[in-house]
């Protein structure tokens, strides 16, 4: 009992998946304000396109909810798997929002204090490693709120998620 | 008991502290890589600059560990108290890396849970308030990436905090 960590709970499982559903939700808006042409071609000061950002969450996301649930990871595998097509990109998204659905159920609530090694290098306790990918998003997010400004677009409301 | 949530801690409230002053030190590199001049006069797409961008991340900070330890809040005041001065932006920003110390240790645990009005207009629960704090920072820190790279500048590396 001593040395397990125990106290009232800040966030709970099911609200830390809505925080991260909530945040995904609003990713999948800020690419479908993009015209085709410009997700996958704009970008500013020799950056990665939003399209090319968006694949990399893409490959952290599914297969790191994977790893989260069952502890055996893969390389990270970054390939744009949509090549330029807008639809595709967004039809991959929905596919991992409900990969994440599926395997959230799975996670042990013991793995976010457990020392994990994602996707084979990134050694961090489990509650990190998730932060660490919402984090990622929300920083890429944000880049790609500039890109939107840059040509002329409103980006989609950051509170609205 | 029935009605309280209880279960194995998913982030303790010492996590979640040095998880908000881990991304707070990240944001203090960012402000430390921009020449002053273009700190409070670059941008993109009419968008603020991130001198402008900074003082409102203070003007929630500080009177937000405040709201979240007393569950008092005053009106968001975001104007710059920098004025065009990085010196001065970075000494306002460890003032705030003190005081989110010092009232951290007196927010009580339940307070994630429970609902509040923060800044006296934004209604959701602790934990809530409390990550949307730390995404505002991380999504505008991003933005801030955007303005160096176009400024020809390397921002730190994201994943050191």
């Amino acid at each position: 009992m001593e040395t397990q960590v125990k106290n009232e709970t800040l966030i709970s499982k099911e609200q830390l998946l809505a925080h991260w559903q909530g945040h995904r939700a609003l990713t999948r808006r800020t690419i479908e304000a993009f015209p085709e042409k410009d997700l996958f071609s704009f970008s500013i000061g020799g950056m990665r396109t939003f399209g090319v950002l968006v694949a990399e969450l893409l490959a952290i996301a599914g297969p790191g909810v994977v790893g989260l649930a069952t502890d055996e990871w893969k390389e990270l595998d970054e390939r744009d798997q949509a090549q330029g097509n807008k639809a595709k990109l967004l039809e991959l998204w929905d596919q991992t929002t409900e990969q994440i659905n599926e395997y959230w159920a799975q996670i042990p609530e013991g793995r976010f204090q457990e020392k994990l090694v994602a996707f084979g290098q990134y050694e961090d306790q489990g509650y990190c490693t998730l932060l660490y990918f919402i984090d990622n998003e929300v920083h890429h997010r944000g880049q790609g709120y500039v890109y939107l400004r840059a040509l002329g677009i409103a980006p989609p409301a950051f509170w609205e998620r």
